[in-house]
């Protein structure tokens, strides 16, 4: 799990990355519609792509001339897990600390 | 919002950092308590606690020879809400696409 969270963080810290994973979330797409909104060269949107696809977030298949591209939301449903547990283990603790101050001011003198 | 995501998932694309984050949810610790655990030196790993700090997610304080390390929570929640947008259109597709499949299979001959 340690190397799924490092590559899906990584792949996640761009925003041409992000921008690509918004967009396949409501549907596949093919490349040259996903390239469309960013002003960046192909070969460099191709490499962000490919990081997308090593990271196994992105699967893609070709038909005749056009190659689209789906995503693949386990990797997201993983870090959303992650980020949720710490988010549940940090309020767990204010709640404490919460319930602990109260205390103290009802006991004080 | 572009560039917070892109500083948070970048930092959390570190086991070490991500470790550190680990510990922190359940409450302020000592420097050398957060270094204990990993098997590097410390400039090294001061190196992953400045990133933490320069990326907003960690703050910390010095009393007397102890320096003392905080988690920041917003960023962590900025993600979460990112993530669980995405899953959440994703899954409103898959919907639509179960309700229209549905639909089909009733009114095949």
């Amino acid at each position: 799990m340690t190397n799924n969270l490092d590559t899906f963080f990584g792949a996640m810290s761009d925003p041409t990355r992000r921008a690509v994973i918004e967009r396949l979330v409501t549907g596949p797409a093919p490349v040259s519609e996903l390239h469309a909104p960013h002003d960046i060269a192909l070969p460099t949107f191709l490499r962000h792509l490919k990081v997308l696809e090593d990271s196994g977030l992105v699967r893609s298949e070709k038909k005749g001339r056009v190659r689209t591209v789906h995503i693949e939301a386990a990797p997201l449903a993983v870090a959303e897990d992650w980020l949720q547990n710490q988010r549940l283990i940090w309020e767990g603790r204010i709640d404490r600390l919460a319930a602990l101050a109260e205390q103290i001011e009802r006991t004080a003198p």
